[in-house]
């Protein structure tokens, strides 16, 4: 899929015009996934297991469904039967059939005719619980008395003789990993643990759902894919896909926690049973954290051989990860390739399990496994660098992938920006500001895969010469922006007579989500090949009324030119002129392109961020943060510096603050943002970006996805800083005031 | 653009499943233009001009802006200068500018948080007018002294020395008109009148606009052509078509009115001065009646001569029709092709003239101009049929075109049926009903063009080997119906496996609204050639897999087929597998086409209806009525019965008691439903129905348009059932009771 014609010199590409979204979103007027309402429209509420894991014995929702203006109550018995493998799951997970399996996990639904009418209800449905053994913890699950959670869960890859939690299991390397390992002047090996972070979109859950007698269903949604909503929400109720219409709505966020279904099934399966009234159901936070999301939990060995002079000779990692009570939901099919990618090392060994434990259904959160892998080979590599006395830079700069490096993972890179990334936070005047007492700096890189995709792009040409561009990617962090800068450049008309819309599932072929930082990279590529067929289209009309062949004619600056022998004969034809008379010159003028979208490119960024600690509370302060990061082209380049930021910021999060705290009694103890703390403004400092462009030669501007790769260095970065500022080395996330302040009393114990 | 391959023997096409809209209509579930609702939305109300001619001297909106909640009032100052044409047109008739044209013309709105409150706001703008001389009628309007309403009116077709409310004029015809008319036995001129009527849909125009100060703007509302919408709106307010999406909503009629706009923009221009808040507007019918709609009223000479065994020699006629304020907007250009367009005559002659007046718009309303042509042609046919004692039908049978005729107007025909029509309509029982006293039986024939248009559809396959087809044509007599299944019989997939959406304009490319018969035609047409499209592509990923050349893969019963010397070799490949794994084998795979839309077959139908007349009251009762007209192929044909007798249904309204009532102040006397009498489902017996089909070689299944013709022989042949009944011949509609007791008595008096 790559191109040798990576344009160069643009107009419109590059640029930072306001954002088309900008005055929606400032006045109000963006409507989100809970500003829609229907007439007749009821509203639902969800009961929800107080249990880790409890067989349900009854469910009576008699008293509810006595209440006036209580229309309908689900449970599993409504939902159809015979479903097998990921269906399975995703119905599980929606309705509990016979046991719950996490604090939070549905059991019956019920839709009434105001919102607190339905939380009434509600809290009216009783459930009869017989309470069961449950675990939570990643490394809990594999001791061994804990209890088997799904017995027979195991698929073919995991070896005879494993605990009855481990799900899946992983292995695959390259080299001798011993003979690496003798080659080192330094072996060390240690355990790094990450705790489960939610995504922390803004937004909860919102969705309204109709779904007739006929089997013909509509729902508006906040989603990251509303194709995949199509699809999820089909198979669990057992309707055709073509039958659901999904139209997404602005969305507030959604990180990878959007690319699935959680209650999405529950709004349809209502308005069925009330007779095709729609239904609208928003969670509330407790609900968003209890039972959407998160992240895995982690724990992670690994083994680095270095020579004195930072080579690195050998590596070795074994992951464990908990996907919650489901399999298959655990990020180690990503985590393990990540962990070694940013490296050209010549022996590596990777091994991992996936265990299965009473939490909620884990999702994607931005570049899946990639943050908590970073946390335990650059923390590694870090602990080394400072062993060795050696420039954490420098190492990377010697031991970081190239062009043409083989991976960790097995492909060969085509055209990557790490050592680019490099050099840019070498030179950057942040990594050589002196630092103070209690001050640290920490370097990491990151990496992630990013992904083309399935992708349907539509293009039309308006009577007046103006372009509107049909995508199927919801638009999360700017992406109708950067298309629609691209199809200005590649028609060559102003970027305001082009608008980009997120168009519902019966309106264009099918798209996988915004995720895998592919909407720019996959539904640009798209819009850039469509926007390239109306432009021979246009031509062909243009040679048709002078004519000349089709080929004889040149599109530039968005008209149409005689060229060749032909030059000069006729005045330019513009868009505008073509459109205008496109009905009587033989019919409307589109442009269309369907693919599975190769040729995304690697993504590398290296941060340096700087912090002072506090002996006397453990508080981290950040006082300084860099992002380098290789944007392939920056179409809009605020818009990347934004996706550089907001990366930064959650990896921040995740690396200070945040973590999903269990009791023993199996429940989430801290279900608000009060107790779950995300960093908000005042927790940082303004985040400095340097944007390295190094064209990614599988796109027609040079796109590589930007969306993921900030969130994975900050982890090893912030722990890095932290062990630079007291010494104390935190190899287990959050590095939370408690804990730095335990490590430094440990160390001056020690 | 005919094709040779139109199909035969079909599994879906021509049977009668469930309408697709069927439960939504029946359950209330449909969303119709009202049904819109978004937060912040505010609510508008127009202040229309109290005469039919006024100069507006001053606008003082101060007390109505004093309100609490009110939000903002638009007059013409608020809308862009500098339109020409059609577009000035379009805003004049929005708002008005320095006068007020006609009773009910727009001259302020107002945006409110209530209905109500936008209601008192629009009483408290103090609007000052000098009134000025106006004229209502289409003869009064050329009368010497008649005022001149829009001085320069005129376009360059109009000969010097014609009233300067004379805005167009019009002349053909063939052959040697007077020779004809000497070589007849009988020569007969008579001059026909027809009244204006309203389209009568039962839902009035609503819509939800809202527009930023980015210029960026959306709307929902009812209408039969959101592309027009958006064109419209976006001409009138100097916006660019791209920045208006437009979605539309269920539509409850339109009949032509919905294909243009009235009040819409003024919720976009409201909406723009309320700070982007969504305003939205739904019309009282009273407003619907004032100043929407209607069509033209007509004032006819005709001149036939005929032998006495029925051969027409020659016709002649000089129309006079009236749009409105406005130039352009009579349907003289389409009235004079259709006056003689059922027949293969010799000699004809047709002129006609377009007058200006003080009414509203006219709007296009079903096969426009067609029903005044016919009242007058087949009225007096009828009359020289009765005169020299000849059967209706076999006169027509003689004198009527047949496939190859050069038509009245020009083109020669392709395959008609109109002769079958005739053949069906005398073999039918209702012809030789014997008739009772006060009984008599007219038939009539019709015409209409049919149209094709800009057309763009899309098609995708899901991932479940359903489909989904995007169209541009609203559904407003099942149009969605029969392109699932054109589209099923073409996929050889189940017609529930296929839903058709109706998208928005940020989703596909241009289409003309849903008229001129041309949405079944013309987007099924197109949806066809989308599907094959599609299977094509499906065809070469079976190959693909099979190793095989493409061409050698044969689709039938929804699956690839290896074929010739491959025949066998490997297992169909259904289309529910190619969907499953359609992102491995190259993304998705979905069929587009845009077009402009030839092809179309001309329609005719004719008509047999018996009347009972009071001699007391002159009340008309219909006693039986049958409409046999040429499909084509009837698609569905439960919608093809229901489009004939709807046609049937509104030419009878017409005929009998339809009317616009003017006062001398030039004031709508009759602008309710109790006053302006539609027919009510007491007031006609069952219509009973023929479908004729001679497929029309234009279309891959031999479809053409059904919506239109069923409207105009009601016209002239009530008139003619009732001149049977009572000898009396109304040559004025509506045969009111009035008048035809009038003419009764005068025939008594005679």
């Amino acid at each position: 899929m790559a191109r040798d014609d990576v344009k160069t010199g643009y107009k419109y590409v590059g640029t930072r015009p306001n954002r088309p979204d900008g005055l929606d979103k400032v006045t109000g007027r963006a409507r989100y996934g809970a500003d829609f309402s229907l007439p007749g429209m009821l509203h639902a509420a969800v009961v929800r297991s107080p249990h880790a894991h409890a067989r349900i014995v009854r469910i009576d929702a008699s008293k509810a469904l006595a209440l006036e203006g209580v229309k309908a109550v689900v449970t599993r018995a409504d939902l159809p039967t015979g479903l097998t493998g990921e269906d399975l799951n995703l119905q599980d997970n929606t309705l509990a059939g016979d046991r719950a399996l996490y604090d939070g996990h549905a059991v019956a639904a019920v839709a009434a005719t105001s919102p607190l009418l339905a939380q009434d209800a509600a809290r009216l449905i009783e459930v009869e619980y017989e309470v069961l053994p449950h675990v939570t913890d990643v490394d809990a699950a594999i001791a061994p008395d804990a209890p088997v959670i799904r017995p027979g869960v195991a698929d073919y890859s995991v070896p005879e003789g494993m605990h009855g939690n481990v799900a899946r299991y992983m292995e695959f390397g390259h080299g001798d990993v011993e003979a690496g390992f003798a080659a080192a002047d330094v072996v060390r090996e240690h355990t790094y643990r990450t705790e489960a972070t939610h995504q922390g979109y803004i937004e909860p859950h919102a969705a309204v759902g109709q779904l007739g007698e006929d089997g013909r269903g509509e729902m508006w949604v906040c989603t990251q894919g509303h194709w995949y909503i199509r699809r999820m929400c089909s198979a669990v109720l057992g309707i055709e896909a073509a039958n659901l219409r999904v139209t997404p709505s602005e969305i507030g966020g959604g990180f990878g926690g959007k690319t699935t279904i959680f209650m999405e099934p529950l709004t349809l399966a209502l308005s069925k049973k009330a007779g095709g009234r729609p239904v609208k159901l928003v969670m509330s936070r407790s609900e968003v954290l209890r039972a959407t999301g998160p992240t895995a939990s982690a724990s992670m060995d690994v083994k680095i051989g270095m020579k004195r002079d930072g080579t690195i000779t050998a590596g070795q990692v074994y992951f464990r990860m908990q996907g919650g009570a489901f399999p298959g939901m655990s990020p180690i099919g990503e985590a393990l390739p990540c962990a070694f990618a940013c490296y050209d090392i010549p022996a590596l060994k990777h091994e991992g399990i996936e265990i299965i434990t009473n939490r909620p259904k884990a999702a994607a959160y931005r570049a899946p496994g990639s943050p908590m892998a970073a946390f335990a080979v650059e923390s590694m590599i870090d602990e080394l660098c400072r062993e060795l006395g050696l420039d954490p830079i420098e190492v990377r700069l010697k031991n970081g992938a190239r062009n043409g490096s083989k991976s960790s993972y097995g492909p060969v890179y085509d055209v990557i920006g790490l050592q680019e990334t490099l050099e840019a936070a070498k030179a950057h005047p942040n990594y050589s500001i002196p630092l103070g007492p209690n001050q640290g700096r920490g370097v990491a890189s990151g990496f992630w895969f990013n992904h083309g995709g399935e992708t349907s792009v539509s293009l039309a040409i308006g009577e007046d010469g103006t372009a509107t561009v049909s995508i199927g990617t919801p638009d999360i962090g700017g992406s109708r922006a950067s298309i629609g800068l691209m199809v200005a450049e590649t028609l060559g008309i102003p970027y305001e007579d082009v608008r980009v819309n997120v168009v519902e599932t019966g309106a264009l072929g099918v798209n996988e989500p915004t995720h895998g930082s592919r909407a720019t990279f996959a539904s640009g590529k798209a819009a850039v090949i469509a926007a390239e067929a109306a432009i021979r289209e246009m031509c062909k009309r243009a040679a048709a009324e002078w004519g000349i062949d089709a080929d004889a004619v040149e599109w530039k600056d968005g008209a149409a030119h005689p060229a060749g022998p032909n030059a000069g004969k006729f005045p330019p034809m513009t868009i505008g002129e073509i459109g205008a008379k496109m009905g009587s010159t033989g019919g409307p003028i589109s442009g269309h392109h369907e693919v599975t979208a190769g040729g995304y490119g690697a993504s590398f960024g290296t941060h340096v961020v700087d912090v002072e600690v506090d002996p006397e509370t453990g508080r981290t302060t950040v006082l300084r943060y860099l992002v380098v990061q290789d944007a392939g082209t920056a179409i809009h380049p605020a818009y990347v510096e934004g996706q550089y930021q907001g990366g930064a910021a959650q990896g921040i999060g995740w690396a200070l603050n945040e973590e999903y705290i269990y009791g023993p009694d199996g429940r989430l103890q801290n279900p608000v943002f009060l107790d779950y703390r995300i960093p908000v403004a005042s927790d940082l400092p303004m985040i400095d970006t340097v944007i390295v462009e190094v064209p990614n030669p599988g796109h027609p501007y040079g796109v590589r996805g930007v969306g993921e790769t900030g969130i994975t260095p900050p982890l090893p970065a912030i722990a890095s800083a932290i062990a630079g500022a007291t010494g104390a080395r935190i190899r287990s996330l959050p590095c939370s005031p408690p804990k730095v302040l335990a490590a430094i009393k440990a160390l001056k114990k020690g």
